[in-house]
């Protein structure tokens, strides 16, 4: 059974090897997967779109843990949510951070100690609760014990303006946009440039040239060939820009 | 069986992968975790800690590979040391990386030419004597076979005074302190800030204060909810500091 | 089956835990090694090289995905290259990333539309092509059924002069030249540093001292016992030098 982790843990400290040998310890045969753990420290927006986006290769049934948590030993509850249809399970603290997955989802509060590691520290759920969790889930225990229903998942406020979800690695600047919001004859003006062309691929760009494409997660992403389009509009996360002339159909 | 990687190789080079393809050569099944590759180079007391700490999550009967090697090519012995009561084993070189986990093990010096991946460099013990080493134990060889009793392994000097062993991630320093060492009416003076609370979680904190707490891995820390109190009080690795009035129990 | 990873993503994006997730879509029990996914962005030439160095510690059989690829979404090939005494498979698109591994290879231009995750971007091929390709080759799909031979695989062109292929996480610069192009008494002169010494091991050195060293990889590297080269001859990656007196047969 696979497992999947997503934190702001970094690479460095032992916090992530601690948790696979929390794993590893109950479910020697887990297959751990590591999907990121350079979110930026308490950036619970940044994590809900990179599990969101990685979650959707992965084979039905497997289980992720997302560990982004700065209310950690405070009362934000810690919670499962488990996809109807596919029978994928989520295991975060409810912070919003599961925000863009657990739709159609049946969610539980997390609460029986019995699939906790022990002593519970009141400083890394991910370790004492998140992945003990898991790893008993991985074992087929059913996800009804985890604890009772949870209602009223917090949920992050979405974007209403066109606007800058995140940069990623080569700078390309990922939107809240799809493809169909874009008619004939856009332009987007973001920082005094004006973006008119959709392209397929980023071969067909001239040198230089600022593009907007339907990027691999299935969003509009503004992009620069080989080169950063977050340096070269000065934009980051958050920042809105404006679409023009083409409808915009949200 | 699960063997363990602790480094100062970074994750560009392909050091890291290179221990792993010898690993895999020997040991097919072997379940290999990454605690750390990050170690900053050279820092032999760091990877110390880090080892110390995520070691205690892994069953009984994990193999530890821990490789800051300075020395490679000198004098220095490879060593291993089984930890009597669990079995688990660590390899690493003798320049002090095992200093606290070495009590109550075995020693051995590895000398046995059979367990190692040959040509044998004289630059990268990691691939060439670690790893392959720790993969035919994952196999069963016994651990005695791996060389001669190895008696005076090199041990770190320990800190006396109260100091920051590591800071992490976040900016919390982890100092040598445990919770019985702070006795009522405590006050930590670090670098002309006076500390004298000592929560249970981040969020009791008010905003921007600077407090102590008992850390995930046992140890008090120095902390700032969702803030860096490294920055805050400008201090890293080695500092010492002051705790006045409650008894200090060393 | 091992299946490893090389690639410019980076560890902070979902790409390469979407990699992995059709990978295990497809091949539930794939045995995958990250190798670098911190390759330089689009940079081909150290990709080559990392790829040619940590293959050669991987069991026969082995499929290597390398993904570095400037051209996604061009008229370049997705291929893939089988050594033939090995049966060892690469993945790659045909840009020379493999250039130092294609000897005595038998090539297929990937084309087969079976092994492809759908819909099929033009932005990321990691995902789409090369990865369940891998998968499918892991479970026993015939190497000729990727696609058509494939005849004039992209090369680098190889550097004729002493120059540095890369530097490493500790500073040493890795050169192109070979033990036995240092006869007795030569002397590298890079950047007005005269190096006269090729030394065993990194203990050997004067405090401060740059030296000549066979590396891990066979070739020899400019060293600074426990400090950067680098930084010292301010030298990077391409930097060419002389080398003086002794015979130098290339």
């Amino acid at each position: 059974m696979i497992i999947t982790l997503t934190t702001d843990f970094g690479l460095t400290d032992p916090f992530v090897g601690a948790m696979k040998g929390v794993i590893l310890s109950i479910a020697p045969s887990a297959q751990i997967v590591d999907i990121s753990h350079n979110v930026p420290s308490f950036d619970i927006g940044e994590a809900s779109i990179i599990i969101q986006d990685a979650c959707q290769y992965f084979p039905v049934g497997t289980i992720h843990v997302v560990v982004v948590d700065p209310g950690v030993g405070s009362s934000r509850r810690p919670i499962a949510c488990q996809v109807k249809s596919t029978g994928s399970v989520f295991l975060a603290p409810d912070n919003g951070v599961l925000s863009l997955v657990s739709d159609s989802t049946s969610a539980r509060h997390i609460t029986n100690t019995r699939f906790f590691h022990h002593p519970v520290s009141q400083t890394f759920h991910g370790r004492d609760i998140f992945a003990p969790a898991a790893a008993h889930l991985s074992l087929g225990e059913p996800f009804e014990l985890l604890g009772p229903a949870a209602e009223n998942i917090v949920q992050l406020p979405s974007l209403c303006n066109p606007a800058v979800l995140r940069v990623d690695k080569f700078g390309n600047l990922i939107t809240n946009l799809r493809r169909g919001q874009l008619a004939a004859g856009f332009v987007i003006r973001a920082n005094g440039i004006a973006i008119r062309r959709l392209l397929s691929s980023y071969s067909e760009a001239q040198p230089g040239e600022v593009f907007a494409i339907e990027g691999s997660s299935g969003l509009i992403e503004l992009s620069i060939n080989q080169s950063s389009a977050a340096e070269r509009l000065n934009l980051g996360r958050g920042a809105e820009f404006e679409v023009e002339t083409g409808t915009l159909n949200h």
